[in-house]
Parts: structure tokens; sequence; C-alpha cells
């Protein structure tokens, strides 16, 4: 294995033992002091940065790509904000969640504490570095970082730039530490490193994702693939239908929580479908129909079997006529992938129906999918969205980053 | 892959939505058809069992394991009892955790559902396939269930017996389903049914949770191994401190949570170390103890690297002294797996110490590390005892086998 693998494992594992131990105080000193270099020293960043721009360039990445990759004055001013949020959001470490006394005398309480370890898997977004960095520290981890090879100077540079930061105000550096080797076999390898790491968090697109639940015999969390869909049903306020449907598809087609697939009840197609088309068409949305709603227009594309399936992340939607409620639960349970799923309907018995029956982290009803965020539900941050069942689902902020221990006060019981 | 465990893989899935709607009251007479089943047709799982129990001779098991596979009249009566003590435990499934109404209106909240489906793996227990069916079909679960192959007569039949309970109070049959085929082929091939299997819990020794671990691309809860110390800080009372070594030593060796391991300060040796040497010969103690234990006795052997680490489940302990609470923690960080931890002190400070810089599941100050036990911290109920950090950590009861999604009431949000 590694050495770089090696080394800095181990030196993360140390590290975590003092983080866990940091008052609320100084991790907030310390991400105060963060904020301020990254600013002070953003030339040194955006000159990395270029490197990195001029190397993608010449692989010929372009687009979405480029844009998150590259930074700007506006951008680096963006993320030290960020971390200067974290600052006024409660420390969840240290909080006894209940403590209570047993028959036998013993006090037995359940305490928030770090998880330790989480090493961190993502791509080409160098705002991840510090946004990854600031929700660890905040909650007493150690973080391990691997971002994409094509950010390796503008993440070298910030990092180095923390580590700076964290020991000018006398704390461990260690509290970060970035891969240099950026290869598929040392972040396969990492994915294995159950000795140093407790937690693996990949943050990325479903191919990421999919590698590190594959490899990793580490605990994931995995997050982020969306099929959302919204479904209009046939007691649905038509008006708000056709809002709800239009918002969630395109007020920002690139994230998780859009919604990608429309379901609308048969009997309420007259009504919806013409006027949604037409709103969808302001900004140029292509519509793949089946049969029943192809029929509106000629500019309908055929809907495959693969369209249902399908996260498009783009201004594409996929529509379909369903003669039930129960169709159109079933349908979501078959493609969707448990993120967030919408009904539109004012009948009190479906809209209890579709909350109990639908399998998915965020459940709404007469809302769009795209609330489910960290900040929306008002946890203040967000290191991403759950989609499993396990620890955390849905949107992760600051306590999902905990685990917890059991505290026991005893005065010599034995069994 | 095997037939098997797609068509298994396949109804589990489907009946799990089914099951995360039932009543609590139609789970509760489903877990009591079941307790009354079992006791009714006694004679057929004894019958099975004596199979079971010929073949485990031709194979010359012997020994705990002969035991552990052995079902008797008072055994099944005792299963059975298990289940009826479900029954009145409280329903974690429907309870809303919180809500709260968001600026924008949205009325948000957090509600208790079930996992989904959760396949265990466990060696030649019979007793695990009834206490499994029932923590999960409690927790409206799907189960399906891959016992030993030695046990395979008396699951065959304990299943069938519940099938048909469930049946004849209109319940769905699948909520239990056993893999005939136990072979470690298939047993891999269940670690990897990601589309059917939400969450996998190894219960059994160390070997085959490891195998779980590392092949499993489900989510694991990882139960079991604990190698506990008991620490008798240089402020211990004395007493104290003999008797609660002694009884996380032998009150029951086999189980996870007893001590392998005592370290003494050395201030202390002297008083502590003849007398405790005596009461735990009054039990057969092998001693293994470092050059400064080793001279209060002869009949103590040579404590090699391999004890530190050794979780012994027998009449073995390994003592060693230590210089400071620091090293005490130190050892304890590096041998330790993060089960069960405790100190003996009246020492204020040394007490917090421990407690905030102990990483594990549960720490305690002058008691027995045998309480860290789903039953003894008052849930009524246990799966298994966590040692990993994700999800649930320490005694995992009904709440455990839980997980939670987001409802949203709107009236028309959009972003």
């Amino acid at each position: 294995m590694s050495n770089e693998l090696i080394t800095k494992g181990k030196q993360a594992k140390s590290v975590s033992r003092k983080l866990s131990l940091l008052s609320s105080q100084q991790k907030n000193d310390g991400l105060t002091a963060v904020a301020e270099a990254l600013v002070e020293r953003e030339n040194e960043i955006l000159e990395a940065n270029k490197k990195d721009l001029k190397n993608a360039k010449e692989k010929g990445i372009t687009g979405a790509l480029y844009d998150r990759l590259t930074l700007t004055h506006d951008r680096i001013v963006g993320i030290a904000e960020g971390l200067r949020t974290l600052i006024n959001l409660e420390d969840p470490i240290g909080e006894v969640l209940w403590m209570k006394k047993r028959p036998n005398g013993l006090n037995l309480g359940q305490k928030r504490v770090p998880l330790g370890v989480i090493g961190i898997i993502y791509e080409a977004r160098p705002n991840v570095t510090v946004d990854a960095f600031g929700l660890c520290f905040k909650t007493g981890n150690a973080v391990i970082l691997r971002g994409g090879s094509e950010a390796i100077y503008a993440n070298t540079k910030i990092v180095e730039v923390i580590q700076h930061a964290l020991e000018s105000v006398e704390l461990p550096s260690n509290a970060v530490q970035l891969l240099e080797d950026t290869s598929r076999e040392t972040a396969t390898k990492m994915m294995q490193l159950n000795e140093y790491i407790d937690v693996l968090i990949p943050r990325g697109g479903a191919g990421l994702i999919q590698a590190v639940v594959n490899n990793s015999t580490i605990p994931v969390i995995e997050t982020g693939v969306g099929n959302c869909h919204v479904y209009i049903d046939s007691d649905a306020d038509i008006n708000m239908a056709i809002n709800v449907a239009y918002n969630a598809k395109t007020q920002r087609p690139g994230v998780c929580n859009s919604c990608e697939s429309i379901l609308i009840h048969k009997e309420v197609l007259d009504q919806v479908v013409p006027p949604l088309i037409n709103k969808l068409k302001e900004k140029d949305v292509e519509i793949r129909g089946d049969e029943a709603i192809k029929k509106y227009s000629d500019t309908i594309i055929d809907a495959s079997e693969e369209d249902w399936g399908t996260e498009y992340l783009d201004y594409i939607v996929s529509m379909k006529s369903v003669d039930s409620l129960e169709e159109a639960i079933n349908h979501i349970d078959q493609y969707g992938t448990k993120h967030s799923e919408a009904i539109i309907t004012n009948n009190y018995e479906k809209s209890n129906r579709f909350l109990e029956e639908v399998d998915a982290a965020a459940v709404y009803v007469n809302a769009s999918t795209r609330f489910t965020d960290g900040f929306e539900f008002g946890f203040g941050a967000e290191i991403g969205i759950s989609t499993q069942k396990l620890h955390a689902r849905g949107p992760m902020g600051l306590k999902e980053l905990t685990t917890t221990k059991y505290i026991v006060y005893g005065n010599g019981q034995i069994k």
C-alpha cells in the first residue's frame, strides 16, 4: 500500500483524538483563522487554480466541468463566508442526548462524539476542499481528502493555506490532509483503509459513488443520485401543479433534487399537459412522453424504458400518464432513487397514502422537490444528501457527522 | 446468481412495503400467533433439530458449538417467551421525531420508518432464527435469513412454523425467508444483493463478521467483537476494583462484553494483584502478565504481544502494569476493539478524562463492562452490539432497526 496513504492515515487517526477534545471556542478560532487566510492568500490560490485551468483546457475540458473547476475572487470570498457561517452553528459535540438512572443505580447516558476520521472522495470542485474541512473540523473530526486530479494544484494550495492558518492559532494542522497521489489505484486502496478511516463520503456523480460503494470496506454514506418525480393527482390544484412541476424541473436542473419525471393522472391530462408544455418551452425543456402525453404536441419525443430511470440533470424531462395513485407509487417504487418525491393533490386520503407508501428520503405534498437541502431544512450546513437508509437519510448537516457513545457512571455495580 | 436469492430478494422487497403499513396491533397479533405455534409444534422442531445434532456429531462438533445448536423443551419455551416480550415494547414505527414550520410555510417533519429488507447472516444458533424474525417483524422490516448449514433442519422447520402462523392470522408469510442454499458462494452473493437488501447484519464470530465487512456492498452493521479492558487506577477503591474486575472477567466469559485484559496502575500493584489473583483462581482463570505482574505468582504466564489484542472469550485474562492513566488510555486505543471499557477510580478528573478520551461504544466508571447489553440498558430487546460508528453504536434495540424519512406538507411552495 502507498506510503502516503499509511502515513496520512496514521496522522489522521492520531490527531482525531486531539480534535475530539477541542472546545467549541478553539474550533471556531480555527475556522476564523482559515477564513481570513483564504482571503489573504487569494492570489496564491488563484495562481494555483490557473495551472489547473491550463491543464484542463489542454485536456479539452469545457462547459460545466470547467466552470466548477474555476476559482475567482468572488468565489473565494464566498467560500470563506461559508466557513464563517459554521462558527455560529451550535457545536453538536458533547451533547448528552439523554441520561437515565437504571434500576441498579447506574447512570447511563448517550453522548454525541465525533466520528473520528472521515475520508472524502470528490471530483474537480476545489470549493469542496474548504467545505469538507470546515464541516469535519467543526464536528471534531479529522479528514483525509482525495480530490480529482484536475484540481490538484488548487487543492494542494488550499490545504497548505488551511494547515498554515491552523498552526498560526496553535491547532493541529493534520486536521486536514490531502492525498497528493490522485491515481484511481490509490483511491481504491483508500476505500479499504479501515484501520485509519471510520467513514467514507463520496461527493460527485453516479459513477464515482458506485465505485466507492462497490470497492469500499469502510462504512460509506452514499450521497446524491436523484431521479425525482412530481405526481400530479386527479385532485390537484391545476395551477399549483403546473407551477410546482415547472419549478422542480427548471429552477436548477443540474442538482440532485430537481425533478426528472412528471407523472400525471389521466383525468387531468387535458387541463395540465398543454399549459405545462407551454411553460416548459419557455426554458426549452425537451419533453419525452408516453403515448398519452405525445398526443398533445408534435415536439414530444418518445420516452424509452431507459428514460424512466434516467437522472438527466439537464433541461430534459420525462412525462407519463398514470391511471391511479397506485400506479404512480408503483412507478416511483420501480424507477425512483429514493431521494425526493412529490404529490400535488387536495385529497386528504391520497396525500396521506403518498406520504406513507413512498419510500424516499423526503416526501412532499404540494411543494417542489427542490427544497431537499440542508440549508432549506434549517440545518445551516450540508455535507451532502444521503440516499441510503443507515445512519443518515436526506440532507446531512453537522449532526450527521457525529456518532454517540454510552457513558456510564457507577459505584461498584457488578452483574 | 442463484435463483433462490433473486426470488427471495424480490419477494422480500415486495412484502416490505406491506409490512411498513401494518398497524402495531397487527404486528403484535403476528408475534402472538408465532409464539403459540412454536410451542404447539415443538415436537416437529425438536425432530428437525435431532437431524442437525446427528450430523453435527458425525462432523465431530462438540462443546459450546454443539450446545448452542441444541434445542430442548425449555429452550423453545424460552424462545417463545422472548417473542412475547416484544409485544409489550413500544412500536417505534410512525413516530414523528420532530416537526417544525419553516419560514416559507413548509411543515417539515422527521418520521421513523422501517429500514425495508434486512439480511441476517449467522452461525449455528437456531434461536437466532426466531429472535431475528421477531425484532424485524416488530419494526416492519422483511428479513432474509442465512443461517449456518449445521442448523439447516431446525431453521427450515422453524421458518415454516413462523410462516404458517403468520398466514393463519392473514399476515404475509414472506416477512421471513430462509436461504436453503447455505454455501459460502451464495452467502457472498447475498452480500452484494443491493437491489433487494437494505442492510446486512452479521451475527457470529470475528471470522464471519470480517468476511461480511470485506465482501458486502450492502451497508453493514458490524457487531460484536469485544476486547474489553478494566483499568484499575491508583485512586481506585481496592475492594471495588477487585470485585468489578473479577465480575467482568468471570461472570460469563464467552460473551463480547466480558473483560479480556486488566490494566493496573503501578502504585497499587501490591494491594490489587495478590487478592485479585486469588479470586481469579477460584474459577481457574489463566493469567498472562507482563514482568511486573509475573512477580506476584509463579503461575502467571508470559503475556505476548498477541495477548494484548486477543478476545479470549474464555477463562483467560491478560494483566498489565501501567505507569499512568495516559498509558492505560493509549494501550486501550492501540489494542481495544471500541466495545466496552471501564476505569475504577475515585478521582474526579481522571474519571472525566477516561470518559472523554476513550473511544468505545460504552465507557464505564466504577462498574463492570458486563452491562453493555440491550436489556441492561433498558431497551427491552437486542439484535446485537454495534462496534462501528455509523447508524448505531453499542447495544441495538428496536429503534436501531429503523430509519427515518422527511415528510413535508406544503401549499404550493416553490423555490
